[in-house]
């Protein structure tokens, strides 16, 4: 069964094929002409973007369009988290960092912190346990080097005098039997999370209701939450506003293979607060694809599409493309052992949370000039 | 068919018989013994109780236990405004009212703004316009002489910080299956009517959440609200606070003797805005019961439960017992004409609004002293 896998806000299953995906959601591919396109605009592409990564959209065409006639979008992403921040949460964020630097766009970030709460994640936790992570991924946000002037970060139970009253908008405009389909809801869920969908509606055009006039969006997500859009996009529309625009990403991997690093599987995933130590054992135990000897490794070659090391690279850690072609080849011809890949890799990552904490201790002073609240 | 009657928060139909509601509700009689429980506390008992139109109740003994313990409660009632206000409107406050001043306590009251728009109400009206509607629904509200001390009222789209990250506790616990067994929901129904329910419970445990202890809650309501709270109240408990104390009250009949006036029939309803002359003419084409000639009306006499007249009389225009037993004995004796009557409660309504609308300028330049926003 090739459809034997299933992508929901809430849930990802099995080996996600996204081509399949593409044509179940309605997604468009992110096609060399567009690529080109974008390009002409940016100078480069960045690597997230070039390597397929993002790799889908809904009207970027129409966005490029506007912007082309001189009507700048602004650009709206979140997250809503259930546990601390891994590396895999971030990839979303950077893509939307780039865009924002190479469009000079203005940008939302919402954390709805009740999203998690409502979802039943974290068995017995209160309210207040999601808020307090919403607040640390605010940090690991921010660190990832914002402009502050250009970005407005929220969170729901904060902002939510703003946000409620156009949440009543779209929600009016939605009705059970929608997201029941869409969203795969049914008599046992509960009414916040029947709700919810409507309050992650709202940034998509709060910018035009701000400015009393349409201005386009665009959304960078992972392809997982573009089901709340299939819902909202008409609806935004039927209001007044532009449909957003959205681009879509693939899921990094968990390091024992899944399709999306998973939270809550501790050896799955890595932790922007992951000591080295932690960072190397969990590398080490990474699923590689290599065959079970060295000798037949050096013999037959590993696969890099099945190796979640080489996956690493190719999503966060090596950014130059000759560069990680040479690490795909050696994985492909065997000549390179998983061990050294898993050192190589396991340095790399330590630095870059390195990095990220320190980037992330700075910004602490000044992350109130992030934060919009009511 | 005696049960051929549909009460809900959106709609009353058919002829209630407030009986069968009790059963069919689960609401316990306001009986003889609780009316003689308050007025040991009261000295005397509002018209409204006395006169049985406040006429049910869940733990009300309870409440007075606690109160009788020294543990004060405090009252909250609210009114979604669809339209201009009418007279039927003021009941609920009046009686809440009375309760704050004679047991000296605090008060919230929320208008929720979002409501009637959620429910599809005014075709084609905005949020704006519910909001504007709210804005003027408070000033007759505040009008009636509540203390600005002891009373907060809010609009849900101007408290939303506070009272969406409440809902959300609630929201999370309650299933679509219990909104659409109780509320008559199904799949064509929006997702924010859906979630309503639990903004409209939070001001029942809001003050115990700001006070950081349990306070007990009395709610007078109209009894078409009570199915809220039968949603409510166990997962009020469940978060940890007293469920809320109700008191049930009749609707004030339309003068056509539609079961609650309705703002919606032009002659139904009188509004606190109608002037002298629209007075007296909706009040002369209203429901008597008497017969069809004055000759067979002095003969037969009439019936004042039947009599809209002598009802107003009953609701709000006679406060003394002795004078109303004889405006009812001259409808039961056929001594008195309509004419007579709708003259006379003419006159009364009149006088009334036109104190109500003198108060209510009044109270216009405080108005900030009663608002509570986020």
């Amino acid at each position: 069964m090739a459809d034997s896998f299933d992508v929901t806000p809430w849930n990802v299953d099995g080996k996600v094929d996204y081509g399949i995906l593409m044509k179940r959601f309605g997604i468009k591919p992110l096609d060399q002409e567009l690529l080109d396109r974008i390009k002409r605009h940016t100078g480069e592409l960045h690597p997230l973007i070039r390597r397929g990564i993002y790799f889908g959209h809904r009207e970027l065409d129409w966005l490029l369009d506007m912007y082309e006639k001189g009507e700048k979008f602004y650009l709206y992403t979140g997250i809503a988290p259930s546990s601390d921040m891994t590396i895999g949460h971030l990839v979303p964020f950077m893509i939307t960092l780039w865009l924002q630097q190479k469009f000079d766009a203005d940008l939302l970030i919402q954390i709805p912190d009740e999203e998690k709460y409502l979802a039943g994640r974290r068995k017995g936790a209160e309210l207040d346990e999601f808020h307090g992570l919403a607040k640390k991924a605010v940090l690991d946000i921010a660190a990832l080097g914002f402009d502050p002037k250009k970005t407005r970060i929220f969170l729901d139970t904060e902002y939510s005098k703003t946000l409620y009253k156009q949440a009543v908008r779209v929600a009016r405009k939605i009705t059970f039997s929608t997201v029941k389909d869409a969203l795969g809801m049914g008599n046992d869920t509960n009414i916040g999370m029947i709700f919810y969908t409507s309050m992650q509606a709202v940034p998509s055009f709060l910018k035009s209701v701000m400015e009393g006039k349409k201005v386009p969006c665009l959304i960078p997500l992972g392809v997982d939450q573009d089901v709340h859009f299939r819902v909202a996009r008409d609806v935004i529309e039927k209001l007044g506003y532009y449909k957003p625009a959205i681009i879509h990403g693939k899921f990094l991997p968990g390091l024992s293979g899944d399709s999306k690093m998973s939270a809550s599987k501790e050896n799955d995933a890595i932790y922007l607060d992951d000591n080295e130590e932690t960072v190397r054992k969990k590398i080490n135990k990474a699923i590689t694809g290599q065959q079970a000897t060295a000798e037949l490794q050096k013999k037959m070659g590993g696969n890099p599409e099945k190796c979640m090391i080489c996956q690493y690279y190719k999503f966060l850690f090596e950014p130059d493309d000759a560069k990680l072609e040479q690490i795909f080849e050696a994985e492909r011809n065997g000549t390179v052992l998983a061990g050294e890949h898993k050192q190589d890799l396991a340095r790399r990552v330590n630095s870059f949370l390195d990095e990220h904490r320190k980037r992330r201790d700075a910004v602490k002073a000044r992350i109130d000039e992030f934060m919009e609240r009511d």
